[in-house]
């Protein structure tokens, strides 16, 4: 497997760690890349993330045999229509996106007949230092990716991006876009809307700022995903609105019991709560490989 | 300086830890150990962590001119109650709590007239992996130490402990328990709290056991300290049970600004709201040493 072009419509942290991964592992000649600000697209050039700047979306994808859209996910639709008079059936085209129900929804709008070469993926990486800079040919190795497959995504695309995952280091994992957001709901956008807010709560007390100074390392790991891109999950957090409401309702049942026992100092049932927490904790850990990504 | 004899009274993390620097810093001739529990002891004892097996926390103490209190924190009462008599106006007491309100009531009712060896003292380190096997010569390396002198604690012991932590690598912060137990509510109990409430909201649904396998690096390190010691943090929460409620009621304010803006779709408002976490975020970073502890 190898691609003549990859055409990478976003210069970011993701479209930029996929596309040094790519060249790394020799899976791609050329790659062609498109950022809606000119400096990002001209910066991935001088950075050698890409090897030619288009001037358009449209235009990156012209001869392109691998597609990439690594934009904000609210912007997969706008995207998918700029380059639909250069999709190809024999064309690879990916996401990168934290939601799957939206950019499928989107993605049949904007390519209807087309549809058949689009696979929706997430890879499970990131890191919460956003922009081409910090891209880096590592970010996807050892990670799950979970790829969505539309009703009428082609088995040819499909194995193809399954080969190209795999030979990135990723574990491939299939499901429907419904599951896929039902579970990213908890484990992912949950834990970052908890994070933003512990921050904003933090903040908005007048000795918030005499707090900060003072914390330490688990406040380091438990707030590092606040540090994460505005505007990427500004479109996370809608575009999964109803489940990530429906997690944050059972959230809240739960620190609410927690509060129960706090203020009526039951020792016994608080410690039960915590060993249950603490329990999963070490049980998940355990399941993660050597290098979780 | 140089301490004569430590007793280390709870031969966990934190204790075993604390006896490891010490030993490598040169700064102990003998580690006198005691815990509740004879085969942890034994074990401290197996890994050269204490030279010495103490059969009671009173007996650890005779003889030293150095005691670490590393037990849950509603243990210190009955601990220093347990060591009072042993106590000498030269000998410099420590705990490792992470709350300093109850602990300083505790050292006055305890130890009376002889409180003035107590200094309280709260090293901003730890990891989520409880016991005396995981225990590291390195844990106190580059962290914050809260002392939280009280009204009668001796000159002389306080700035031995000022020197002993320093010795350690530490840097000594003073402030009053008050003061410490309103910022660490904010930036490490509250977190605690939500981290345990998030593993068990996840694991209280059906689906919670599809869910978990697929969860990445962001999720990790959110839910890192919900893998903590249940009775350690069953002491701390409700030792601190107003604070930490006050800073939960902040945070759930917070939140449903957060849930609000989802509902209604406002992606500018819901985009500032993330803004400004995530500045916080990243401003707090910047004022982290290189090797946060």
């Amino acid at each position: 497997m190898m691609f003549e072009q990859l055409a990478l419509i976003g210069c970011g942290l993701m479209g930029g760690s996929f596309a040094l991964a790519l060249k790394r592992a020799g899976l791609v000649k050329r790659v062609v890349g498109y950022s809606k600000s000119p400096s990002t697209t001209e910066r991935a050039r001088q950075l050698d993330v890409i090897d030619v700047e288009a001037p358009s979306a449209l235009l990156a994808v012209s001869g392109a045999d691998l597609v990439l859209v690594a934009v904000p996910v609210a912007a997969t639709e706008a995207t998918l229509k700029a380059i639909k008079h250069m999709v190809t059936p024999s064309m690879l085209i990916m996401d990168v996106g934290s939601t799957k129900g939206d950019v499928t929804d989107a993605a049949r709008r904007a390519l209807k007949e087309q549809l058949g070469s689009f696979v929706p993926a997430h890879p499970i990486t990131g890191k919460e230092l956003a922009g081409i800079e910090h891209a880096e040919a590592d970010l996807y190795r050892g990670c799950k990716v979970i790829l969505t497959p539309t009703e009428r995504t082609l088995t040819v695309q499909l194995k193809q991006a399954q080969a190209l995952w795999s030979a990135l280091g990723c574990e491939v994992v299939q499901m429907s876009p419904e599951a896929h957001d039902a579970a990213f709901a908890a484990v992912s956008h949950l834990p970052h809307l908890l994070a933003f807010a512990l921050m904003n709560a933090i903040q908005g007390q007048a000795q918030g700022v005499q707090f900060l100074p003072l914390a330490g390392p688990g406040f380091r790991d438990f707030t590092r995903i606040a540090a994460s891109d505005p505007k990427v999950w500004r479109d996370i957090l809608l575009a999964n609105g109803p489940e990530l409401l429906a997690q944050s309702q059972l959230f809240q049942a739960q620190l609410q019991a927690f509060e129960t026992l706090v203020r009526s100092g039951d020792a016994k049932a608080l410690e039960a709560l915590i060993e249950q927490a603490s329990a999963a904790r070490t049980q998940w850990q355990m399941t993660q490989t050597a290098k979780p990504c």
